[in-house]
């Protein structure tokens, strides 16, 4: 990250060789995540002018940002559940304007994107300013801006001087739109949160074999037969309008089409190109490595079918041109032997010689090479390298162009990625799995039937269990066991949200708070200046947040009981020390 | 229950003597709780008139009901998820009338209360018949009238006749507002929603260490200081609404005011009769059998303190006339010694000989007299009689006043309560807690700083792991390992949702549908006719429940994905046998 020339670059510099009396953010700028540096010296703040504006110089996306934020800055008026303890100063005149300067507004969101700002309010003046190398770094300036305002006279602590910056680039959500069909209005109001957490990339995991609700305009028979209904597809002009929204909140929407395995949805439109689609997927009397699937809903591509490919390239473009996303996620996990081994003409060539490796590898080279084509870098899940049985060789998986998104075995698997000299994206099931510790959901399990305690320990457990509360989340260090190098290949995390027990009904309170956990790890980290965790410190904080964006209609669950906001500390598993 | 004398009687034992072809209620008659007995021996159905209406004496609480229903049942035009494969007859006119029929309409709404009623509709005629013996049998006859009807054109399935009656008097959901506030309308939506499922104890946990909702007329301070604030307590007038709505669902309204322990809350308003008030909950360096309490949140009514009794009496005396119901909850949970040693009357009172359990004798004898002298039975947590160590001698509970609650070590302790002579409720932890596998609430924990996965078991667990997915619930049998002589002392059961990591925002999700599991299972049990568990039919019905409750405005989650009901048996954990 360039250090801007700037008067404020003076500032940076004094601050660092001088460490400032960095206070604590108290009660009156909760801010989350929190930024970098804070320099607040003294408990001061003024009012916002009733004709408070924002005064910012002309982008396309950045436009609506504005507006939405000076709306919300004027009429948010939000009460901390803890009187801010500062003196708001009423000699001094109101705050009039926060002016906007970006150092190159033709850079395009995309990963990697500089999201450096500052935010300088000074105790008198007219303006407040916010300085971001990008448009993209504003959006995230005046979200810490919207965050600083409270009360019924909207007030702003000042003296105040913000630098920020994250320390990951990469900082998403994954929702499955596959397994349960959610409504654009719900995904748009996940990247509204996402954005106020600075969180920016939307991985939609679109398809899957539950069903496939993208309407590619080149292979519309797929959403028109795989879908849930009519009413359940994404038309273009839904993703337009997702995609739309990201940019006006600096969030990338990110598309994911599973494939070869997830893909039994595809069988109504084709069924000659899936294996094994709609069998029932575990069959009685097989053992567990050999089942049709990992949970129900079979089908995989068959990558010795010519016509595969020909669907694929079709979906390849059409993705492509419906998503200015550089990257494009082609999935590639849970590839099940037994799946392909159900389907005759695979069966023919495994009993010719032929290995699943090779299978999977003839699929990779078959659409890998097109997705380059369109100048996207591939995302696969690390299945495609790690698998113990259905892998390639590395040699099909080009570095420069392959990202590996970890969610097996911890840090571990982070580790074997990069020492393989991939790029990666942490994910973690151990971690980062937002719809574990929630029980199972198959019909007909026999495992329900004892009535004593201390029954069957997997009675009632997900795959993944625990729950995966916002102190696991926020604990994790994403390069945790790596090098200094090594670590450099961390492009960030994502957490993700599978939905065979969630749909819209539930999505807010799965999502927040605990994503904002991740959010902050991410982007400042969560540790205070002496290195210490401050998961002690993070709890009041995110207490408040939690609050803050229920007030702006996030149905986001209570982290604890309120009792423990008001009695700060005294919900501490131990006293801080 | 007495099988009432009407022209049904010779059916019900006609069909008891000659059992009909009963057939699975097919997907045009999801109704849950499943009924006891239902006789539909051809898949036939008609419509409903555009003037379809019902005919009721007039009863106060029954007719709000009517009227609730009739515009339910006009404008609800359900969509089932599958298409009922049913013969809707187009030649029959179409029905005009539920007629309902009512033996005793003075009966009070009451533990024991009769809902037995019986619902006939036949292929022809103008008048379908509700008969019930009870005001509140005929509103669960209702709802099933209503959960009968779907499609654009009202239909109902015709040549049916249902008899029903639950198994279980007391069908319960318990919810705590004390640790998070919820508004009146949070709780009116609760109460309708356990009425659609035939759940009829609302048991309200009011008051606890956190805060002290309720407005006691004659101790108003208690709520004045205790409760979150002015905007969350529950005024008498709030009461009154609840408990008229209440009775307009058959729903009774039991409040429970925990003492002696969980109390902290009191003593905003009298600090001198609570011990060991706001303090750390785990001083560093003590004993986890000497905590001040179970979790955040101290103090603990001081039993040797008369103005404790003066406070009791006063809130017994208001309470009983604020709630109709027989049952009062006296609470007696969890008696943490630390607290009570902490403080020095009760040192004193220790160090002279005294022991904990004389203290927590005092306390029952001064205040279950007065309980009882109002015409209440009180209902107390089993911990009264089972705890380890702070506990009564039996001689102190009389058993025809008396109702244990059991919570702890599931069907152990229930036969423990039941074999002591005492009438129970059962909410075991392992099977009923609605809250479990949501971690910890604490802040400044150190058990989430490991890395690696495979790491303390108890990270990220809450103490009652785990979820209590809708398969435990549903599958649990509360009388498990009783004699049926002791089962007849179980009265039934409640699920439980203690709200720390709970408030209005997530509350439907975590409620439904789990509790409607529950409710089937205490209505008509979890087993077919040939004695076998019917969890796996159940699935499907329970989704299509699901989906019906989410179109009528209850943010029930998702119990899979909507592929499984739309591929019936495809997501069981082994096909049916």
């Amino acid at each position: 990250m360039r250090i801007y020339l700037s008067k404020f670059a003076i500032i940076i510099c004094l601050t660092l060789i001088f460490p400032p009396p960095t206070l604590c953010l108290k009660s009156a700028v909760n801010v989350w995540p929190k930024p970098r540096l804070v320099s607040w010296p003294k408990p001061l703040a003024r009012f916002l002018s009733v004709n408070f504006t924002i005064d910012s110089p002309y982008h396309l996306h950045l436009a609506p940002a504005v507006t939405r934020y000076l709306a919300l800055i004027r009429t948010e008026h939000y009460h901390p559940l803890i009187t801010p303890s500062v003196n708001v100063s009423v000699s001094v005149p109101p705050l009039q304007t926060l002016s906007i300067n970006i150092t190159d507004l033709a850079v395009p969101l995309q990963h990697g994107v500089n999201e450096t700002y500052s935010l300088s309010i000074s105790e008198v003046g007219e303006k407040a300013y916010l300085i971001a190398e990008t448009a993209w770094g504003a959006m995230r300036g005046l979200e810490t801006f919207s965050q600083l305002v409270w009360g019924d006279a909207s007030a702003i602590p000042v003296g105040l001087y913000i630098w920020d910056a994250p320390l990951f680039a990469h900082r998403g959500v994954m929702l499955d739109t596959s397994r349960n069909y959610y409504e654009v209005e719900d995904i748009l109001r996940t990247i509204e949160v996402m954005c106020a957490n600075k969180v920016n990339v939307f991985h939609w995991h679109i398809t899957d074999s539950q069903s496939f609700p993208l309407m590619v305009p080149s292979e519309p028979e797929l959403a028109a037969k795989g879908s849930y209904g009519p009413d359940m597809i994404y038309s273009p002009s839904d993703v337009a309008k997702i995609v739309q929204f990201g940019l006006e909140h600096g969030v990338r929407i990110l598309p994911e089409i599973d494939s070869p395995g997830h893909t039994g949805s595809w069988a109504e439109a084709y069924p000659e190109i899936v294996a094994c689609a709609n069998m029932f997927w575990l069959p009685p009397g097989i053992a567990w490595a050999d089942r049709l699937a990992s949970e129900p809903g079979t089908g995989h591509l068959n990558p010795l079918n010519q016509k595969t490919y020909k669907v694929l390239e079709n979906i390849i473009c059409d993705v492509s041109n419906l998503f200015p996303e550089t990257f494009y996620h082609g999935g590639v996990d849970e590839i099940n032997p037994g799946c392909w081994k159900a389907d005759p003409t695979i069966q023919s060539f495994l009993s010719n010689g032929g290995t699943l490796g090779q299978l999977l590898e003839k699929f990779i080279n078959s659409t890998l090479p097109y997705i380059i084509s369109v100048n996207r870098t591939v995302v696969y899940w690390e299945d495609v390298l790690l698998d113990d049985v259905v892998k390639v060789d590395p040699s099909f998986l080009p570095r420069e162009h392959t990202i590996l998104q970890t969610w097996n075995n911890g840090s571990n698997n982070t580790k074997k990625i990069v020492q393989a000299g991939y790029q990666t994206i942490v994910s973690s099931s151990e971690f980062y799995y937002l719809d574990c510790g929630h029980g199972d959901f198959l019909g007909n399990d026999s495992l329900y039937d004892p009535q004593t305690i201390g029954r069957d320990p997997k009675d009632g457990k997900s795959w993944c269990d625990p729950f995966k509360a916002w102190q696991t989340i926020y604990n994790y260090d994403i390069t945790y066991g790596l090098s200094e190098d090594e670590a450099k290949l961390v492009l960030g995390g994502e957490v993700v949200l599978w939905s065979e027990q969630v749909d819209p009904t539930v999505l807010d309170g799965k999502l927040w708070p605990r994503t904002s956990a991740m959010a902050e790890t991410l982007w400042s980290g969560n540790r205070d200046e002496g290195g210490r965790k401050r998961s002690g410190e993070a709890t009041d904080r995110l207490n408040e947040w939690r609050y803050r964006m229920v007030s702006r209609g996030v149905k986001a669950e209570p982290i604890q009981p309120l009792w423990c906001i008001k009695n700060p500390g005294m919900c501490n598993a131990s006293p801080f020390t």
